[in-house]
């Protein structure tokens, strides 16, 4: 994932790639294999030695499975989290209020065995729709929590794993006040899990001490131009959530907007979720090549991600890439349904760094030179829109062989 | 595409699947090879011996292409066609100012050669984006148009094809008056051809007596729940149009909203344009089945449209699908994210006449009974979202393999 950290060079960042969310002060996570899967990891925590400030975003979906509608109302109501179980293989969604009591039950066995509060235990789940949990297998899950065997980041990182071909996750330190704050992020990519679903869970800690509402926004408007700029194939999970828990542990002064040090630390979270974000596109089912878009030029930020989505979501755009043909019409096209804000006397299209549209129309470009720019393992489509401030980058893979094969026939 | 004539069965019409745009009383209709291709047609006509009521319908694509602009202009200033000429294998999109000059040419060497105001010779192209027409060779077509040996209405339904499997046609005849009155309909698919764009061409002649204004509504309102209910892969072509021309000939009074029997006709052009939307998305690259997601009980007409088209356009249902697999959970999602207004407890789904969801809740169902339903070339997704009255049909297809491969690698 090298080329991914190499997109953001210009950050200043202390990062750690083999760090994750038991990095910060005070974070523990580990997995187990619980049995909901044949062999693998399937039942993962994080837990905070103190009770962290916790904030979340969840799917828009309106099929919201049951852990995302306990978890939600819990960090409304206390705006705290201790712990957050996350198990695989099983989506609870579509499971009604049994499906609901399934969570709050989980929740309560971990409350137990931990000794903290039921409302400050987080609960996610991904994997089949429309099942309902086992949960023998779960509450043997939930007896082994944070045993010493089972505690460590990298088994967390690999039981929240569906598809994906390999772990996403990432440490971040920066100085606030001259105290080391570090920031850890772990993910799950969505690629479509059998047989059904695709889901996308991050989980962000930091031992820094900020508020549950600063979280809350820093974390809205980091997801905005990571994780919800990003695209596999369009699909919006019935589960997709990230969960956020600051415990405090660095032990600076409370971090807000009017803090000196603050944009350092909202720059540190931003960098954390856009490289979990991109890790995602990049690992999309069959993919072979992340496909940034980068839009400015709209006459809003919002216009110019519905632009930078549509270029990276395109079938016809992703098989292209896939195929290293260097169809810019097709890119045009994508952009021009977008948006009808777009200016096509004054787009101007860049792939690969090799202009291919200037001022709405197509220029003559070196075929083999581009061709052979679009083998690389990074895909960027520029493009200007007009003369208006709105710019936007978004995230997506290929569309490859791969993916139908994946994706065709699970059940049978 | 029987099965797909069968979808309407209870329409009491005479149908013809052999006849096409040339049908109707004084329509002509051809095609010739103008050597934009190697060896097929490529350059195709219709013509009215008499001077026709004419309405258009076009892409909502920013990058309209020349032919549109050209064309929309024409019919907006008179309300007349007497012609329209198609060429396949170039777009002319992207090409700025000599793309217009070049579709003006085009109209006015025909316009010349037929004898008609140029203001009536409507154009219309598809083909690669960006590259400008071979204006020697669309010449030396528009020098032989409407030769006597070019003229078959089987010679245009074939010009206009790119990568489309087979021709899409048909004539309908309807009784204004107790006179006999026909609409013919050719139209050409979403196949992505060489080497860059999705085009959705159709075009619809009657001799049905109809002032322009009337045809304009009638078309736009047919549209809407046919051509602008299908979709292959999401993605809208710079050159998407559908026109229409009425030529009187039938010799009835004149047809509108107040006329007994306009309900027949406007029935009958439904009928046509849902036949032609219908053909092409069965026909779409790589299909192998038609699926259609039939939507109600939504709060309009609008939200049904927005779920009936997200469920026929999720890569995720369009795979499982292909794979003849049972996966209602990703239809539920599909829903899910389509619209606000779906209420989970008011939703019920069957795939296949089978129920699957039930209150918004999985229901279990015969495994093997399902499976053997989806290997039909058919394939019907019903679903209830609330109680109210809005109510769509979306048309799409399966994802497959050969998706991919036609659209992975041309140019190289």
């Amino acid at each position: 994932m090298k080329d991914i950290e190499t997109i953001d060079t210009l950050d200043q960042l202390n990062i750690d790639l083999q760090g994750d969310v038991s990095s910060p002060l005070g974070f523990i996570a580990g997995g187990l294999h619980a049995g909901l899967r044949r062999t693998r990891k399937d039942f993962g925590w994080i837990y905070s030695t103190t009770e962290a400030n916790a904030a979340g975003v969840y799917t828009l979906n309106r099929f919201k499975a049951a852990p995302l509608i306990v978890t939600e109302a819990c960090i409304k109501n206390n705006q705290v989290l201790q712990a957050i179980v996350v198990n695989s293989a099983n989506a609870n969604a579509c499971t009604g209020e049994k499906g609901l009591q399934d969570a709050k039950d989980t929740q309560a066995w971990v409350a137990k065995q931990l000794n903290i509060t039921q409302q400050h235990v987080g609960i996610a789940s991904t994997g089949v729709i429309g099942s309902f949990l086992p949960m023998d297998k779960i509450q043997h899950g939930t007896e082994h929590v944070m045993e010493e065997q089972y505690n460590h980041g990298e088994y967390f990182n690999q039981a929240i794993l569906t598809t994906d071909t390999a772990t996403k996750h990432l440490s971040v330190q920066v100085e606030i006040e001259g105290k080391t704050v570090t920031i850890g992020g772990t993910a799950k990519g969505s690629g479509m899990i059998h047989p059904n679903m695709a889901t996308m869970l991050g989980f962000i800690t930091t031992d820094a001490n900020i508020e549950s509402d600063t979280l809350d926004g820093c974390l809205r408007e980091s997801v905005d131009e990571s994780f919800n700029m990003i695209t596999v194939d369009g699909d919006t999970s019935t589960n997709d959530m990230v969960l956020c828990m600051a415990n405090g542990q660095a032990n600076h002064t409370t971090l807000d907007a009017s803090h000196p040090e603050w944009h350092k630390f909202e720059h540190a979270f931003n960098f954390v979720s856009q490289y979990l974000a991109k890790s995602i596109a990049k690992d999309g089912e069959g993919a072979t090549k992340l496909v940034t878009a980068k839009v400015k030029g709209a006459i809003t930020t919002e216009e110019a991600r519905k632009i930078a989505k549509s270029i990276v979501s395109s079938s016809l755009v992703k098989t292209a890439i896939h195929g290293e043909d260097a169809n810019f019409g097709r890119i045009v096209a994508a952009m021009g349904y977008a948006s009808d804000s777009i200016v096509p006397s004054e787009t101007f299209v860049t792939l690969a760094k090799i202009s291919v549209v200037d001022e709405g129309m197509s220029v003559a470009f070196d075929e083999a030179d581009l061709k052979a720019k679009l083998q690389e393992d990074n895909i960027v489509i520029e493009a200007t829109v007009g003369q208006g401030n709105g710019e936007a980058a978004a995230y997506g893979c290929d569309l490859s062989y791969d993916y139908v094969s994946i994706n065709a026939s699970y059940r049978t």
